[in-house]
């Protein structure tokens, strides 16, 4: 409910900065003088070399590392595949996946797909015709909001394999067109086991020293004539345009390395009353709501095997957003994150203060934010709450989908809202299929039972009447449950996808308690959203003004906060010191892999012990370190979503992937700092020493170039 | 119940070994090239300097800084003594104690007094007088103990203002009698707040990176004579025949220390069978005991004033045991030093196995000490559980302290057991005395009633039988407890103190329940006590046969096991690497005190946190760290009742206090590895900081040498 507010524009400083491609062509000196090798305009082509081997999965970046369409990613950015690839017999989230050779490569299932991007271009001017000063904020969203789904819509038409998204930077002040092409037959070529991928598991994630083999290998497929296609047997492997040659020599200590990829969502630019209101408010709800849902996601797994086999993605999401958020609560109360982001907001009111010229044009912009901020503060809990309700329960998520997709189909496609128009119809039945490998009724039944609880326990006037209502009718809470999960028919995939040719009239006539709920809570959920429609169209028309005022306030260097497109991140590789008198080294060794072993999740395989203590003689090893590398760090700014991004060095070849920050870099989505954000990589050495010394995958070598002599 | 057990030399290698003075002399060429700018046989003189400086406290060590008697220990040392200094108005454990001149300076209690060693001579032949190769085991550790009785009372007679010890080396191969000066009459000159002094509490305790300014200045007074003698008015200040010089520059990375103190206990000899015991039965025995009796005082400490007051002594105590006892076990199970010691007993026998003449002799000898071992290890926990409940409950220590006293006035002085004879008489009287202090009966009653349930689930031959009849008599375990608990005459000093006045007889005709029980518990520990002396025969008949085939078998200069006698360990400052990817830094900074500076037990005080900034520029910071250094690391082989210890450069001068060791240290208690254990140190340039720009403690730094110009 509450939106991104940018109120104070961040400096580059040293090592920090998520470039759009664009704008490294303006930077060609730093980067040369950072060490690049490449010529920096090299760096802003999407459709050339480094970048257009660079693919997003969505949630996860990804690379292509062959010309028959291998591609690098994270072993964590796979989970949901390994998940769908395994059943009672075969457990290929523990054990992973080595194919023997081609034909065992596995399709990783229904909705699964890599984008490439194509073409980057501004359309500002097509997002905001219509647009004039004085025109209403609930107008101006509309107006831009159709705006949008017109530009995205021609840019789709007729193009079925192409994806087409309009993404607005600065709060609005600007919009790019992203053109992806759409790869929709993923197949799994290798994963580790779960000891190597996520090796040290939930205690060693945001941590340094780590030794985790956070990586996997897939392949895109298309169609024999060479067009992207849904899987079939017949598909063959993509010829991607370009692909990243790998560096088997590896980076050290100083070198010069960049990341390519896609994160997710930074805060930059937010005020200081937006961070101190998630550190004294949204964050702790959040925190316990995590721990909460975490137990009871523990307490099934540990007692049913049925529950074990289809919990664990779910729960390693809700792990990691608890680590992050108390990371995050870290990174606040043990640094001076606040301190320093409300320095500079004072520097700012200072700025404008000192002109009468200033203050009339920025100041009633700084208020109206201000305002709007601080009543999203005060329904925060019982929003989020509702909000939670509707997503946490799979299936009332699914019957609210539904909803939502037939009050939107009542409205010409270009006017529907976004997620709800006829190009998004294939992405919600996929997710709707690949539901049945993650839902586990009686644990959704509890998870589902706390918010219920919770939604009873608000005060009135912040309370869900029409919920309570409802589940009266039902007979109480206890008696809504056995009706809501006794044979629910949503449990079936069938059911599930049925859903999307329901007419709103239909639906409302369904006897489908899941259904009727949705309803209720659309009832309640609908007049929030349509409030905030208008607050949003508020803030696009403050927001240009407000970076008008920050940027000649502090004239420097800037790039937009994070928001899912393409990024380049320059730095190198380097250690930090975490505290006094410790000394974090940037990288550790497949000794430390072997030293750390025991229990779980520190249960490294018996083939990779038995092979450790050769490392060292063999051709993967770093002679400074007497040691193959396992892990490494750099100071490049990253955030979730550039998970499984490659890591380039100075020439542009693969030397590792993304796949973690440390503890200390969380607060970092709000404002970096060079001196203790970094990122955490695994080495392309490490990788390569497993595929060889580890599982014998001759064949992979072979197509990586790097076979033995 | 346990004795040390002998069966695997070390073989002194690095920095490991706890030197008798006498052997530095013959180790003069490795001192001086390791750094020592001595005379290296200066080392080795108790009267010269710097040993004549040393001083033990019985449980710490400390060392004389001035002419005039000014001694530098930890603060951790003198917490009963400020706690002594406490009452209801004024908390000195909490806030330390600045003297503000001589006058100033407050006497520590009744029963304080540091030693300072004038002789060391060879007792062995004295010792043995009597005892012949078929002397029974029985008679054999009596005759060794009268003999030692008789070596010390010589010692004694008609110098009341010396105490003599006759101590055992290699297992009582050799016997040394060590004579020390009484100086009666401490007291307290500076202790820091306990949030400089325990800074970070037991969150750091036996950790790295750290920054605690673990040290106190106490002096000895003595009659205006010259002689020692009680606390008194008229008494003046101490002249010692030396004293340490300060260096004030303080030492750095690879620079040459060393350590000259009163090590307690090492268990570096015993066999590889004791080892895996105490890892799967004595420590998590006494683990668990620990957390239990901890838990018990923290909820009174958290419920109660008068308790506040009176119990953080006694849980520091355990505090501090519960995370040795755990670093232990962490120790035993995170590295090898249990396959090394295995591997080690291996050899020796080995080296048995290769000659029949080796065979004939010490097999036999291997054998009886390993089946004594396995004898003891049988009856470890109920007798161990006998020993803590007659330990644990303040007023059955008391009151069996009587019983034993009583029963050994039946025999002539020397002939007593040890601790019993009329010599200890005023030890005895002083700790009755101090007892107040921390003594909470409601807390006490609480501890007691766990050994008494443990007892009573104590499996039938194990258990203590007296114990049950006697508690069926009171009317079962409550109304035993509360007769023993409402108001008992011995939490009075004068009824304590009484007791030792009492006979056999009238302590039998006795009706406080404390003495009742006491004489029960004294029927079931005496007979014990008589098969452990038995037993000690044993091993002093087996140890110096053994050793002998050690010495054969692994020739290597040695050293004995600590035994709280006058030991000299040398190194280097040095740092380690806990786990790959991370290097611990040998120094810390008040910088770094700072950045940890926030809830208890980092409540740094303010007038720390104000000066700390400014440290940089005052005289006592370290060029190359660029701030004052707070602790450092060293690589000297040290133990508990090193505490206090001088730190000393090449030229024996002060550059800081010994006050801990790293957690990996704590296994090497029982095998030293040079690559992890570390011992910690306050700087003295921390402690001259502290005393000049947190404190403004003038005179002080005027009686050091190194007043401001």
């Amino acid at each position: 409910m509450l939106l991104a507010l940018a109120l104070s524009l961040p400096v580059a400083q040293a090592d920090e900065g998520m470039w759009l491609p664009e704008q490294l062509a303006d930077r060609a000196e730093q980067l040369t003088e950072l060490g690049l090798e490449l010529p920096p305009e090299q760096l802003a082509d999407p459709m050339g070399q480094p970048l257009g081997s660079i693919v997003t999965m969505g949630f996860c970046s990804a690379s292509f590392v062959s010309a028959d369409g291998l591609l690098a990613t994270n072993h964590h950015c796979v989970s949901s595949y390994l998940q769908y690839l395994s059943d009672e017999d075969t457990d290929r989230n523990t054990d992973g996946h080595l194919a023997a050779d081609r034909a065992g490569e596995l399709w990783v299932g229904p909705g699964s797909e890599v984008q490439v991007v194509e073409k980057i271009s501004d359309v500002t001017a097509e997002v905001m015709r219509g647009v004039r000063t004085r025109t209403s904020d609930s107008k101006r969203e509309a107006r831009i909001r159709v705006n949008r789904a017109k530009v995205i819509a021609e840019c789709e038409a007729d193009r079925p394999n192409v994806r087409c998204r309009v993404a607005p930077f600065y709060g609005g002040q600007t919009y790019r067109l992203i053109e992806k092409r759409r790869l929709r037959d993923v197949r799994m070529v290798y994963a580790p086991p779960e000891s190597v991928g996520s090796y040290g598991g939930e205690i060693d994630n945001w941590m340094w020293p780590r030794h985790t083999g956070d990586f996997a290998l897939l392949r895109a497929y298309v169609a024999p004539d060479g067009s992207a296609a849904e899987h079939a047997e017949d598909n063959v492997p993509y010829q991607p345009r370009h692909h990243l040659e790998l560096n088997a020599e590896g980076v050290g200590p100083g070198d010069f390395v960049m990341v390519a990829g896609y994160p997710g969502s930074t805060y930059r630019f937010r005020q200081a009353r937006s961070m101190r209101f998630s550190r004294d408010v949204r964050y702790p709800f959040q925190q316990a709501l995590y721990e909460e849902l975490i137990g009871i996601l523990q307490r099934h797994i540990e007692g049913d095997a049925a529950a074990a086999a289809k919990l664990p993605a779910t729960k390693g999401y809700l792990d990691n957003g608890s680590k992050y958020v108390a990371g995050m609560l870290d990174g606040f109360s043990g640094s001076d994150v606040v301190s320093r982001k409300e320095a500079s907001e004072a520097a700012l009111k200072a700025w404008i203060a000192a002109d009468p010229a200033r203050v009339k044009r920025y100041s009633p912009v700084l208020g109206e934010l201000d305002a709007m901020l601080q009543a999203d503060e005060q329904r925060y809990e019982a929003e989020a709450l509702a909000s939670w309700l509707v997503w946490a329960g799979n299936l009332l998520r699914t019957a609210h989908t539904g909803v939502r997709w037939a009050t939107e189909q009542q409205k010409p496609d270009l006017e529907r809202e976004p997620r709800f128009q006829d190009r998004d119809k294939e992405q919600l039945l996929r997710r709707f299929e690949r539901m049945d490998a993650s839902l586990h009724l009686p644990a959704d039944r509890e998870v589902f039972e706390v918010f219920i609880d919770r939604a009873a326990a608000l005060p009135s006037g912040q309370d869900i009447p029409g919920l309570t209502t409802w589940l009266e009718q039902m007979g109480g809470p206890e008696a809504a449950l056995d009706a809501l999960y006794t044979e629910p028919d949503l449990a079936g995939a069938d059911a599930r996808k049925a859903l999307l040719d329901l007419s709103l009239a239909e639906l409302e006539a369904s006897k489908d308690p899941w259904i009727q709920l949705a309803l209720v809570m659309e009832d309640h959920l609908a007049p929030l959203r349509d409030r905030d429609k208008v607050e949003k169209g508020a803030r696009l028309r403050l927001m240009p003004v407000y970076y008008e005022a920050l940027k000649q306030a502090q004239p420097a260097d800037t790039y937009p906060d994070a928001n899912s497109t393409l990024r380049i991140t320059v730095g190198q590789v380097k250690g930090y010191t975490p505290e006094d008198g410790l000394v974090a080294l940037p990288q550790t060794t497949v000794a430390g892999v072997a030293a750390k072993a025991g229990d779980w999740p520190f249960d490294a395989p018996e083939r990779l012990l038995q092979a450790a203590p050769a490392a060292p003689e063999s051709r993967w090893t770093d002679e400074s370190l007497g040691d193959v590398p396992a892990n490494f760090l750099t100071n490049l700014d990253t955030t979730g979503g550039n998970s499984g991004s490659a890591t380039l060095d100075a020439q542009g070849r693969l030397v590792g992937l993304i796949f973690d920050g440390n503890y200390e870099a969380m607060s970092a989505d709000w404002l970096f700092d060079e001196t203790m954000t970094r990122s955490i990589h695994v080495d392309i050495r490490y990788m390569l020493w497993i595929l060889e010394e580890v599982e014998k995958a001759t064949w992979i070598l072979e197509e990586l170039g790097v076979a033995a002599e």
